[in-house]
């Protein structure tokens, strides 16, 4: 099996390469691909130096297949490209995520999908995947109808440029120096941010829209309404989201307990509270506190974890890839 | 007007009295109370030194209203002694919210639930006053059936230790040092915490359940159903509620906007995003992002923030000593 990794050098990029290592995947061989400005350079993968290259027609021929933790823009530029080599696409971008021909794949929970693909496959949004990989195994008793979610993104979600000005920040207040934000909107350190992607028209923003727009995909629920509201959070790694969500018939406390901790992913967490830094570093989803909705009937809340860079990204491409590989 | 502060040195009660000063409050006498740990030491008022005292029957006499910023234990063991004295005590612990003859009051939303008091009046949880100062102003236009609240809790909520284990455990993490919880149940820094107050039969925290007991008694609505979920942020000051809300009748943004905008003590920020940072060390709630609900009819979402130690705190216990002064 030949990989390409394209935008081997940013958070998710790295984060990829990491996982087909710690996986043990049978690689044959793997090039790594970024921008001009990291042309030559090198990246360690099983003791060995790989040299960073730019992607073109050229050197994508011969790769069974392509992980894309690229722009939307990027991807655009690629995909023909990628599609004339012959390889597979796994592309964490949005550009292609609501395509009728591109399977939005996140292998527990609809992995039969990513058979059906025409030479692209996308990953979906990262709090849309650790939300769902918390709602599936109930939605399998029982469809969800609606649902209403708010994150706690972390900041590393926005690639490792927000991990360092968190970093950066925490040391201005301390030092009671000017907070000089550039990732962010606004401070991250010590406060929350209710902002995540541009507005549509609706008031809602393109990352909250996501988790309306892909769960329905994912989940096979195309009526699925979803309300959300995204807020980064002061956290270097790993979101975490409160759902509350109604489903077509009763499902119990205990059956939801059960489906969570049955499916496979996902670990129920009953002794404490699930929190971002113990899923961090790790690609299992922690669903706690499950509790029946206070305002209606056939309506669940719950408090989920997941590493976003893993999980919610990196992670979740292998798995594509190794879903295809094995069916 | 002889004012005492019951808890003055702890951060609700140092507030307090900053309120008082800032308000500039015609107080002939202000008389501090502390446990016997702070006895003899003093606080700055004015310019002047207040010697702390421990309460008693004795030197409780003469007071005209005692504001309250202790446990509910030493409120229950107060409240007696206050009363005998003839003072009207204005308390900010839970012990006494839910009682049928204890006003439970926002003076912008309720004021004159507080004439009708029986020698106490309680201040609501300091989420709660948050939520529901940006609630209120549209609860006016239709009343408000249903709430779906997540909070965003700042570490300050939970006393002056709180802030001071943020702060630690920042350096302790940048040191590599072991981290050791002591006020929360777990890390704060760079963590969010779903867990605040003790658990219920029913899965949600007594914090959780505030939202709906104290919302229901604030705002006239015995029917009022509130889910709620409770999160402890790295955050040092203000709190922020997500909130999604159904009204009795269709409610347009635009209506809801401008009820905002004209409600006292509100402030709609469409600017921008309101943030924790921005409302930290002032009196006045920020109400942002209004936009409707996407799941169901008749329903708005927003996102507020407010200082929970000044509104959520000590500034409505002196606000609605002010009201019962003027009416």
């Amino acid at each position: 099996m030949k990989i390409g990794i394209l935008g081997a050098t940013g958070a998710v990029g790295r984060q990829m390469l990491e996982c087909i290592e710690e996986r043990n995947i049978n690689a044959e061989e793997i090039r790594l691909f970024a921008s001009e400005k990291s042309k030559g350079k090198t990246m360690m993968y099983k003791g060995q130096e790989l040299v960073i290259d730019v992607a073109d027609a050229e050197n994508l021929k011969g790769l069974d297949y392509v992980l894309g933790a690229v722009s939307n823009a990027m991807s655009k530029y690629y995909r023909p490209l990628i599609k004339e080599a012959g390889a597979v696409y796994i592309d964490n971008s949005s550009a292609f995520r609501l395509e009728d021909d591109v399977p939005l794949v996140v292998p527990q929970i609809n992995g039969e999908d990513a058979l059906k693909h025409n030479g692209i496959i996308a990953n979906p949004n990262c709090s849309t995947i650790i939300t769902m990989m918390a709602l599936a195994p109930i939605a399998r008793i029982s469809p969800i109808k609606t649902l209403t979610a708010t994150t706690f993104q972390a900041v590393s979600g926005a690639g490792i440029n927000g991990f360092y000005e968190l970093e950066e920040q925490i040391e201005q207040v301390k030092n009671n120096e000017p907070v000089t934000p550039k990732v962010f909107p606004a401070q991250i350190a010590f406060n929350c941010i209710a902002e995540i992607g541009s507005y549509n028209d609706n008031g809602y923003t393109t990352e909250e829209m996501k988790m309306q727009n892909e769960g329905r995909k994912i989940l096979h629920l195309p009526d699925l309404k979803v309300t959300c509201t995204c807020v980064r959070v002061p956290v270097y790694r790993s979101h975490s989201i409160s759902a509350a969500f109604e489903t077509e018939q009763f499902v119990s406390i205990e059956d939801a307990e059960k489906a969570v901790a049955a499916f496979e992913g996902d670990k129920l967490v009953k002794d404490h509270v699930p929190q971002p830094i113990e899923t961090s570093n790790q690609d299992i989803v922690h669903v706690g506190r499950i509790r029946y909705d206070l305002t209606r009937d056939n309506a669940l809340t719950l408090w989920c974890c997941g590493d976003q860079i893993r999980k919610g990204a990196a992670t979740n491409a292998v798995e594509i890839m190794e879903y295809l590989e094995n069916h």
